[in-house]
């Protein structure tokens, strides 16, 4: 695993609510490459509840595959660039689509493990599949279309 | 359009953080029925950004879209039957799955309009189709398929 995150060398102000290291209100999300594989561990606020309060919300859920996803994208399109996330030109890429599966409730308490990976580049288009997992066992499946933006 | 919103009026215990009247710390959406039609009206906290700092995250339109869709079916489901939202036995429905397009950056100031309609009903399965507007443009669509649990 690497030691900084990809959005810690995605590059300079990056407010997202999800990941942005400079949103003092947001998730904060850190996504890292392992392998050919990306993972990101998040612990939901207990506010964070669906309507059963021991439930995680699936708009969270959401939010967390959305970014999980677009970074996953970002860093692969350094990667396929042969060059370190973060150099110039810099790369952004911006969500097209989300689709979610909710397989199983997600409990609200305890670490979530999401684990992406790029299912196809096409151009400027990055589809990225990622799951969720927490207790051992796979919550939702998520498909998250990016595209490069300047 | 009716004086009380259907989370008002759903059930007591709705901590949902999207929608439920009881959750301190959640965006406490409101939708009612307009005609054929539900609308929801929601201004996002400044925290909510995308990368961009003027531009709404993507997670929370999900987030908005999925509360939406679940509560709009929810009360189509009162409706079918013919009787007010919260009698007995009381109806909730969970998100199966949630899609999601991204047609244009949503601006983080100013106040969204999200409208959805029921797009099938199957057994217990609903399909709600919503839009999401701003300033007089639609942002994104998006599809909620919701299933009727105990």
């Amino acid at each position: 695993m690497d030691a900084r995150a990809i959005q810690d060398e995605i590059g300079p102000e990056n407010g997202c609510y999800g990941c942005g290291p400079e949103n003092p209100d947001g998730l904060r999300l850190k996504t890292y490459w392992e392998g050919e594989e990306t993972v990101s561990r998040f612990t939901p606020r207990p506010s964070f509840a669906a309507g059963p309060p021991d439930v995680l919300n699936g708009g969270i859920v959401a939010t967390v595959i959305d970014c999980h996803g677009v970074c996953t994208a970002v860093a692969s399109v350094y990667r396929l660039e042969g060059r370190p996330i973060g150099s110039e030109p810099r790369v952004w890429c911006v969500t097209a689509s989300l689709a979610v599966k909710y397989l199983k409730p997600t409990p609200l308490d305890g670490e979530l493990l999401l684990r992406g990976r790029v299912a196809s580049v096409e151009g400027k288009k990055t589809r990225v599949a990622v799951s969720l997992w927490a207790a051992g066992v796979e919550r939702a499946q998520g498909e998250v279309l990016a595209i490069r933006v300047r």
